[in-house]
């Protein structure tokens, strides 16, 4: 296998990509994949290929691979699996870097045929230094190059961001993609392995180990058939980058689905757990903590403790965030004499100005600032979560002022969650987080987000992403 | 205190309602409370009350109750604490059925000059016979009636619907409203408690129970002083209706935010959710999970066992639906030798044909209505999920069709998984719950809510939701 950093660069940003199974037919995989180039506004040309069409979607088609006349560095191909072969054949000689093969049918990997089929595919890349990712993927995104490679033309909706996500399952991968684009979270790469013929986790984490627009990575695995190069793939990559992963199939009635028949260690999600633990990811047992413990760990450094503070406008998610906070194994902080005393003496006498701090009637903004203050500056706070409701008559930048004024003069991580509407304050989510400031939504989110910070810290005393980051010039300390 | 039906249904819906603290300034809660009614298309006058304004927002405003020409029905305050008395003794002088008092700083009813002041106004209001919902409360909202008697405006999205709201904690409630909105879950009553001077729980369950337009009742619990109350009318109301409830606080370090000073029963969670579950409720512990579990009751009829099958149209989140299934303590089915034989004739020799079934292969629609019709009439089988992502080349319709033309003809559970951008099939679920198909956006979620669906019918083996429904004429059978 070639394994060469170059030509997984190429993969990820091609000067120009071809669709090979383009379609005017909308129900055609060929077609939602020109829709992607085209909607993600791809900035190099795009080269439909089919063989009678003059023009697909607005774009001059060409009947095959050695008629278009420039250089084609990626190919995406849409086509019946017995195709794929002559197709990766035109790819070798037309000089192609990268393959994303969408085509599906070569499933059923332990049917004979269906082997040797993926068998040949990658021998035929090998030889011609083409990277293949697939078959069976719905493709790949590189959001800061505009490339949206997959049949998913929606992703070209992604912002820009820090976080790759390698899925080995497109369905999950889908899911948690599109709670990225739901909530403005912002991505790098997004792989779909699909059968994984030629290029597998541990191909793809040393490229990313090394890619400047990777600081944490975001894994979904099904099951491997020997998950040993996938575990010494993520010991080395979580050296420099945090890693979040998450293994599907916790019991036996799901090992089977993950088409673990071996019997070792590929059905046992408690070995996969511990060992990916072991090797310094950030384990989570739901898709949508991938994605928030990915955010946080790219936003914030972790705290030197486990004690949380709680503020929150209204008191019963207050009681929510501190069950929460039990419930995840981190603690309520106890403030210190001289911290409660002075809130004693800034809040009204019989609100709960314990922790968690009800500060429903801290709504004056100076008042809010020197409880948040005070809070912040307690030797026995390691991190501080403010909760509110989204609501017309409570101007959120009241809020938002003097945390980020405090978030500036402390080290401690300061962590929002608002509710509200969807798509409501995308604007101030946006400005938030990128002053430091991770915000979720709900109560129990939020804080394993912070669990998932907190354990990252406990594993990596030293280093933290935004100090790798840092060192490497991509990212000024918030 | 009054425990009247019909002054309770006069609160609900009311023929007119005035808003004492009226007000243009947009940060005013009187402000908001008037935007709410008006924006909510409110059928009767609205009144703005004002020392001085002669119109407010474009309505005529008046001076005092007494100086509005017609009855009113309906009062909101959201004026000083200090004033609530005198403008209560306006209402009993006006003949004021209820009062919405919004006004907070009676909060700190430990203090002997609040708690005196809130025992005054339930005297008053008793008096007079009016229901006052508060004080340091959002509101009331009556979806059927187009009521949005709440100080957030946004509450008049809400689409009419069976569930009703009581929530102890104003911020919650939000939490699970907006989460209505969002996902266009059909509300009936939705009440913020607040302080509970003059109504709690236990008064407003009766007049649900008795409410044609609920058929199932979210309660948000943050404590109560002696929750005898409480239970007592929770298990009276179960006979005839479903009721979901959560506990806020259940560990020592939120109690005391939950303001259980007593050390009785008010703090321990595993006493009111024994009490809670004993009296007939479905206790969740997460506020989304309150919603969700209430929805599946409003739609569907609970299985007969606890056997769940499993259609994912993507391997992935098939996986993880059989995680899901579990670890909440369900059973994946095992579907008998001649569903098996069938399904393997059926579909792809190498595809997953066991439980979960992996129907990519099966886009074919009438395929697809093929093995959905094997599986849901086998005799092993007590409930069907079948999940999907939403993808534009996939047409959502050939599943739906045959989900809906199959679910008519059986009488178990069909619950359906769908994964979306935001607001992108809205329409599409609509339909599908109207026709008896419950929609959810995550496999956990989903399952989480089948597990409700099932507690409740293994506590009531006779009577669903959709029984007494249709006994009260007001459901057909779906």
């Amino acid at each position: 296998m070639v394994k060469n950093h170059d030509v997984f660069h190429a993969l990820f940003n091609p000067r120009s990509v071809a669709v090979i199974g383009a379609s005017e037919n909308p129900l055609k995989m060929g077609h939602q994949c020109l829709l992607s180039l085209s909607g993600g506004a791809f900035p190099g040309p795009i080269y439909p290929i089919h063989p009678q069409a003059k023009e697909i979607l607005g774009m001059r088609a060409y009947a095959g691979l050695s008629d278009v006349p420039g250089e084609v560095d990626l190919v995406i191909l849409a086509i019946p699996a017995s195709e794929v072969i002559p197709a990766l054949q035109s790819c070798r000689a037309k000089g192609v870097r990268g393959a994303v093969i969408i085509t599906a049918g070569f499933r059923e990997v332990e049917d004979a045929q269906g082997e040797q089929l993926q068998k040949d595919m990658a021998l035929v890349a090998s030889r011609g230094g083409i990277k293949i990712i697939g078959p069976n993927t719905f493709g790949l995104v590189n959001v800061h190059a505009r490339l949206n490679a997959s049949f998913t033309p929606v992703f070209s909706r992604l912002k820009p961001g820090p976080i790759s996500l390698v899925g080995q399952s497109g369905g999950v991968s889908h899911i948690i993609t599109y709670q990225a684009i739901n909530e403005g979270v912002g991505l790098s790469k997004v792989v779909g392995l699909g059968n994984r013929c030629h290029v597998d986790f541990a191909d793809l984490l040393p490229f990313l180990e090394k890619d400047p627009e990777t600081r944490c990575i975001i894994l979904f695995i099904e099951s491997q058939d020997d998950p040993r190069d996938l575990i010494s793939a993520v010991k080395k990559v979580t050296r420099k980058k945090a890693v979040v992963a998450m293994k599907a199939g916790r019991y036996p009635e799901s090992w089977k689905a993950a088409r673990s028949h071996t019997g070792s260690m590929a059905g046992r999600y408690g070995l996969y757990e511990a060992s990916l633990k072991q090797a310094g990811a950030i384990v989570v047992q739901d898709p949508g903590e991938l994605l928030d413990v990915a955010k946080i760990l790219t936003i914030l450094r972790p705290p030197s403790g486990r004690n949380v503070a709680v503020m929150s406008f209204q008191a019963g998610p207050g009681i929510l965030l501190t069950d929460a906070v039990v419930e995840h194994g981190l603690r309520m902080a106890c403030f210190s004499p001289p911290t409660q005393e002075q809130l004693n003496r800034l809040l009204p006498p019989l609100t709960i100005r314990t922790n968690p701090v009800d500060i429903a009637f801290a709504q004056n903004e100076s008042l809010f600032e020197e409880s948040l203050k005070l809070i912040l500056n307690d030797e026995n706070v390691d991190a501080l979560v403010i909760f509110l409701l989204h609501h017309p008559f409570m101007d959120l930048r009241r809020v938002i002022r003097p945390v980020l004024r405090q978030r500036q003069l402390s080290k401690k991580p300061v962590i929002l969650g608002v509710n509200a509407l969807h798509g409501s304050i995308h604007e101030e989510v946006g400005e938030l987080e990128t002053s430091g400031i991770p915000v979720y939504s709900l109560p129990d989110r939020t804080i394993r987000a912070l669990r998932g910070l907190i354990a990252y810290g406990e594993m990596f005393k030293k280093e933290s992403t935004l100090d790798t980051a840092e060192k490497s010039g991509k990212v000024k300390s918030s």
